[in-house]
């Protein structure tokens, strides 16, 4: 079959592979439909992921068709059309039975990282019954590959820490993929203010047509003054951290309203200030999280109810053949105006 | 009537000053029966609280008897005994309905900052409806003078925002007082293991007498690798912050377990490094707060109901007359074993 | 000054009266600019709450001016716009400090019902720092009447007692003033479903224009059978009870799912079966409460925000002079379609 | 083997059945160490449980070692010696997800009703992984067997549902095993007081000893009156069912404090009244609950720390082969005074 296979730093390749096989009873096998490229994805061609060994196929997200199962597997039978969760969760081990799948104690982000993954024709998808969902009749299925990794991470990191509330503000520093994500997950919620900074106004334009009531462009005034400006000197209530460098961590807690949240979903490759000198007395709470997918199934119903869109984060597609074109329209998102690539298998 | 009076940094004296008076129509004029010494009016002596200006007489702390109100004070009357908050709630701004007294909009902490304060014979008490308490009948006077600060900040900023929970493990770093109140209040859940880190045989010694299950002296192991060890690798659900530099909170860092709380208590002075490289992916929570003593009413019934026994912070007494050598005594704790020290006017 | 008086059950006149005075240092005296009928009203004139007396003026929903304060009033002045709560707070007791406003041991729902209320050009407002909100500048101001009472109450007691969640499953049963308020609200939290229950085919084209997913006329089919179609099975993870008579309320038990919440809504005047024999082991809740007005100032956020629109739920419009026609109009709602009659003075 | 079998209502016997094989991948054949007997077992023989058949081995309690295991299951082996659930979960339905395993698509309380259970010297236990507990090197194993159910049961659908919390004020109606194992853990949370209400002087005694602060004998007062002169005319903030009749669940009714929780404990056969005409203003819940077993993790870790202490429980000791006699004494508590009786196989 074929798949993208990493190489070490800078290097992949889109090439055949053997297809997978079932290894435990817990495994299903399943025929990719759809797939799409995530930011972790190019961490891990920046060498940035060591648990991720050089021959690994990349992906962690998917929609597809089950082809088998293994013996101890009940919920799902081959021809099941499925999502396949980022997160592989055995449903069993103290993590988990606490919703804390990220942390399973034999998955998490296992995924196109410790296993291979979802950007080829086949995956192997250990503890089935528990990492996979299946797909509602009559959905979207290409859709439904924004509800993998994206939009769960948005809402459970950003948006659940940062316990968005009607009538709340919210500033979300931060206009890529994943902040975008927040930023449709949170109206879940009705807030007064969604607040998104960013320093591309394509990005932000964006923002403004997924629902953002204020635009800050970091590179046209400070933030934190016009944010102030806006929330009346307050500070926005939820303050969601979408890009992961210490810059914007420390701009974060300039925003932050006494007993507000910075609910951080960047990820980190190194360590920042906190500005405890300030916000010893502030009453704030800082929170970290990898997603856990435990809201994939509430997502689920909310599109289905048709209240939130997740096609719209898809802004270009590709056959799998194409993959490695996909990468370089993803990974130049700045010029492309990507969002999230759709690839096709 | 005699006070003790800050006159800048490093300077205070016992001296003669006017009694206070009626100003605004909620006020109260309350004769101090007893009060006491915070670590804070230490900060204030070395000049790091620049809201505090020379001629403040300090104090936020106290047990006295209601001598008149203003016209607008409907609670209390002239004789009542009351507990003084260290926090002053004025009952009707945001903040205030939310909970938040610390940040009341015409209150929050100026008792002996920026309005005169407790260590005198008297001290007005603005909003005093909504900042001071009814001594239950029958309670020991002197032993609530721990629930106008310590008891609440231990219990509120360590053990409610650390969500201590039955059958939990907590460690503590900070055997101080405020690490001792946020002690003794976190049994009031019922964890399985509280550990208290310090360096000082003699504080190790308090906190072992008042509940702590694991003792460990940064002096002789690495704090980290006992915990670790103590808790099966995964570190503690609930770490407080009980010493407020940048040491102590990196070294929280290092003993959370994924999906635990730093509850933060110290007051800082500096930043300090967060370690988001690490932390991004662990789930975690990091609180901030001062103290918003909207748990006095609680902890009065835990007092009157013999759950929690204030009186074991004491170590010294002193009559006013002698409170310099109270903070004599109180500021060289390591040599004098002094937790904390009743002064009694 | 014109007021709506009460004589006793089935007695009521619109009569001159004396203007209220200032009592307490914590009144109000307030201009009324807008006003409206509540159903409770109705119950007063039936006979069905005793507390209020003959010779009550009516009326605990309004919009005025402020004419003149006490002299303990801190938050307003005279010429200030304001919102009149339905329920007076004093802030300071025990119930207050908790949030449960309605309990207040010297306010709760006394307005229109044990001292004079709003129906009339001028009421006094006891506790009016804690008991008016200021109306915010721009804002619709015959629309905040609803405000007052109606989208308070379907809001705390229907939808946040009901825990409605995004992708949630949302019954209410009776499509009146109080039911349309809590779906109004309940949309806050973007359900995937809301189902609106009633018998009047009137009323239940209110709720599809309002945003109900499922309308169920009780008279053509058996409720909770289809309820039961419509969640395959499962039934409402939140059923609001918003008629108050045991017939409605044994239905609702038949409506919740396991792990589900009946919110209660209605006024009640008997006691009705709970049917403990099936619902003891279905980890179901029931809850009760008077209206706290707790989250005015989050929904008046909401409206700003134009994430609510209030006037939605007025139907017909009178001057105070019409307020006996007014009564008519809307005690004849089944004739007239009258959801909530705005009365101007 | 031997087991103890039911026949229909009024009839049981000891005798020899088949010892049970493995049947599904998930799961494990036990050979019980210790059991014991539930209220629930003697409504079994009474004919109230129509899911449990003639031919049924009874009990849904008990402590063993692992015999041997199915192919999927990954958690236990043989030798392992473990705790079994009286709730049968297969953590992968949504109910299990949700953490409601008593209301598991192919679990909850089968044992011993829909499949044979522990009253036997082996049992077959379904999704082993799921709904065994390894029990902790050193533990007290006939202690242990309280936490298959009796503990649980009161923890979670009492304290847990009930809110108790410090200084809190909690009543309990009924002091069986049951109300006891609420007031064992309610003391987790150290409220200010716990008031246990029975008819039983002997059960009252126990109750004394096992922590509450105030005795009611329903025989000598009205334990309404006797209540709320103990908490100054206000009621208890959570009111634990734990007897399940009309009479208790409207006598909770009245004791009850505003803004409080009844949480039923007690097994129904019968509607109860609700008193809606006077509770829909006072702003409480009721909760119900099925035991879920989702704390047991917690609750064997507070035993290991010496926080609880199970075998108070336990009142008479029996081989096996007296069984019958068990039940006798446990069904004659009020002559026999017995709580639990501990069965060694």
């Amino acid at each position: 079959m074929k798949a993208l296979v990493y190489h070490g730093p800078g290097s992949k390749s889109l090439e055949d592979c053997p297809r997978p096989a079932l290894v435990d009873g817990g495994d299903a096998i399943v025929r990719i439909l759809h797939t799409t490229i995530c930011g972790t994805d190019l961490h891990i061609l920046k060498g940035d992921v060591p648990t991720c060994a050089p021959g690994r196929i990349l992906g962690h997200e998917g929609v597809g068709i089950v082809e088998s199962v293994g013996a101890a597997v009940t919920t799902f039978k081959p021809g099941d059309h499925v999502l396949i969760s980022c997160i592989t969760s055995c449903g069993r081990c103290d993590y988990c039975r606490r919703g804390m799948y990220s942390h399973c104690a034999t998955g998490g982000w296992i995924l196109g990282n410790a296993i291979d993954g979802t950007q080829a024709e086949y995956v192997r998808i250990p503890h089935a019954d528990t990492s996979l969902y299946p797909v509602p009749p009559g959905a979207d299925e290409e859709a439904l590959v924004m509800l993998s990794d994206i939009l769960p991470t948005g809402f459970e990191c950003g948006v659940l820490n940062g316990r968005v509330e009607p009538g709340g503000s919210v500033a979300i520093v931060g206009a890529g993929p994943i902040g975008l994500a927040a930023l449709l997950t949170a109206q879940f919620y009705s807030p007064a203010m969604i607040a998104m900074i960013d320093l591309d106004p394509n990005r932000l334009a964006f923002a403004e047509r997924f629902g953002a009531t204020h635009l800050i462009d970091s590179n046209l005034q400070d933030p934190a003054a016009a944010l102030m400006e806006a929330t009346g000197g307050r500070g926005a209530d939820t303050v969601i951290e979408a890009v992961g460098v210490p810059a914007t961590f420390e701009l974060c807690q300039r925003l932050v309203a006494p007993g507000g949240v910075i609910a951080n979903v960047g990820v980190h490759g190194h360590k920042a200030d906190i500005h405890l000198e300030t916000l010893w007395s502030h009453n704030i709470a800082i929170t970290t999280r990898l997603v856990d997918t435990v809201t994939t199934p509430m997502l689920l119903r909310t599109v289905t109810a048709g209240k939130l869109q997740p096609a719209r984060l898809i802004t270009h597609r590709f056959g799998l053949d194409a993959i490695v074109e996909a990468y370089d329209t993803f990974g130049r998102a700045s010029e492309t105006s990507a969002l999230k690539v759709l690839i096709t298998a």
